[in-house]
């Protein structure tokens, strides 16, 4: 299939991040995006995507949030003590969230943990994934399948607030671009399958209240992981939105075969829907080889993953999501995309 | 005045925290208490008084925050990586608030940012702090006023969470204790005035959707300060709250005349709202010397507040909030309290 990627993923490199009462090596590296082309390059056909501009990206997020990207790095100087990279300790929360003004109070609004550093290259790269994905979306009506090469991942991004190694949030704005093209004009109706072994919380909350996109997320209980709070079973959706988003959460040291039976529950209910194309937001962490994932998934299970999804039938950006560096991670996403167009040419 | 404290203070002594993307000393050092202590020793009757137990506190904060706080440091070894303190890095935020189960999502859940370092005497310190501002809330009835020498501070935190440097909200504590005294059972009306440089978020917070506490607070602005993302002066309650919440955000850079004239604004709002008794949140952090301040009140600024709200007459818990270390900071302290008695006696 084709695969859409850009060398700008590398602009954003984050050292470390404070975890737990420490600061750590950050997993989210630059090094994932040399992986993961490397591992399909030749097997399919790689391309980097024109610009489309601000559009895509501000059919999700909010315009001050994406403001505030462009300038964060560049407006550091008003933020005492800042070093070489961007990162608050201070939150929004549940009782407070007023919008501030000035950049101190801007990054505890707009950064929701201490996981999202902000460095030179952060906007280039992240905007050049938000257009890796808006490509892959394009391609997928026209071709059937697509793959989004996206790095930083995106799906914890919420639209005004990075969180979880995310800023922008990709497969949502994939779900958009497809969701007002042409091609779905009659029907406008998009699903987002997130695989990934966390749970998809910016994708719910960015379409939390609307019918239009539907949201299934399959991922470890969020009851002791990432990201905790969001992800639970019984969250459906609200408004208009109720009965368009579900979580599947699995226990942790689940394997192929429970991941597999996600799998299908979760295409039966896309399926009631009737979309009229498919994100598949991909996360590769739910291996048994991630290092800091919590289930069990071989390449084995990742290849019949695909292959049920691919069966499907329906248009479907493939956007990357996370997955850290292990040895098993090439092959995994190689796996995936031979079997995914595999499945796609079966009877 | 009876003023009351507790040496089990100096058992949290916070190191550093992470602040902007870099951990740096902490400011509200275990210090803190024995220069305050000082200050005042000898002028006024010292006391450190009984544990009432857990009630007092349960009157104001969620049972399970309480347990967390008190099983936090214990269950350290759930937390990997966990060092010499328990913090977080992940947050409940506006879009997600369930409550997680194991320590690694509680302290995100609990700890609302990263200023709130849990060290081995935490507990033993905000419990003995409650306790404080327990005894000066019954000794201001019987009296007239007394002095709560709090540390750590409170007015940051909310029910169920901790955050910029404070754990249990000492001020709310001493406002329910107030509330539901016999004293008070004809007219069950309390007023917490909070002059600290920063806005009282969490006491705001706590009693928001409640009539029965008049919360008003005076503070630098927000829009540039912390806590960021409230203290606006358009939160004035909801529900059967709504009018008995005020804030009165200052200039940045503002001195006495400033400070006095929203004093007297402030007693104005509680006089009309007639309270049985008051809780007077004494930040000392409005002063033009502390490190950490943004407003420019002098000794003879305190005194004259000092006076100002003695002069009004209610039955007042004086509960120490922040204030940093600095060389004008005992000197406020007993500038203040000296004042206050001076206030309560003029005709």
């Amino acid at each position: 299939m084709r695969a859409f990627h850009d060398p700008r993923s590398l602009a954003h490199d984050p050292d470390r991040y404070f975890r737990r009462g420490a600061l750590v090596a950050h997993p989210e590296q630059a090094q994932r995006y040399e992986v993961l082309r490397a591992a399909i390059d030749g097997a399919h056909r790689l391309a980097v995507p024109d610009d489309l501009g601000l559009a895509p990206m501000k059919a999700v997020h909010d315009s001050g949030y994406l403001a505030f990207l462009q300038e964060a790095w560049g407006r550091r100087a008003e933020i005492p003590d800042t070093g070489d990279e961007v990162l608050s300790g201070h939150f929004a929360r549940p009782h407070m969230h007023r919008r501030p003004v000035g950049m101190i109070g801007l990054i505890g609004y707009h950064l929701a943990d201490t996981s999202t550093p902000i460095r030179a290259g952060t906007w280039d790269a992240v905007r050049a994934s938000a257009q890796v994905a808006v490509a892959a979306a394009d391609c997928a009506l026209a071709e059937g399948r697509a793959y989004a090469l996206c790095r930083p991942p995106g799906h914890h991004a919420y639209a005004d607030s990075a969180g979880g190694f995310c800023f922008l949030n990709n497969s949502a704005i994939a779900a958009e671009r497809l969701r007002t093209s042409d091609a779905l004009a009659a029907e406008p109706r998009v699903a987002i399958l997130d695989i990934d072994v966390h749970h998809g919380n910016g994708t719910q909350g960015i379409f939390y209240s609307r019918a239009d996109v539907l949201t299934v997320s399959i991922h470890a209980d969020p009851a002791t992981y990432f990201p905790y709070f969001a992800g639970y079973a019984d969250e459906v959706g609200e408004g208009p939105g109720r009965g368009a988003n579900r979580n599947i959460p699995l226990p942790h040291g689940s394997g192929d075969d429970v991941f597999l039976a996600a799998i299908a529950d979760a295409l039966a209910t896309i399926d009631a829907y009737r979309p009229g194309a498919l994100v598949l937001a991909l996360g590769l962490d739910a291996s048994i080889d991630d290092p800091i994932g919590a289930l069990a998934v071989t390449t084995s299970g990742f290849e019949r993953a695909a292959r049920a999804i691919a069966r499907a039938r329906y248009p479907t950006a493939i956007v990357q999501e996370g997955g850290y560096l292990c040895e098993a991670l090439p092959r995994n996403l190689a796996a995936f995309l031979a079997s995914f167009d595999e499945g796609s040419r079966a009877r």
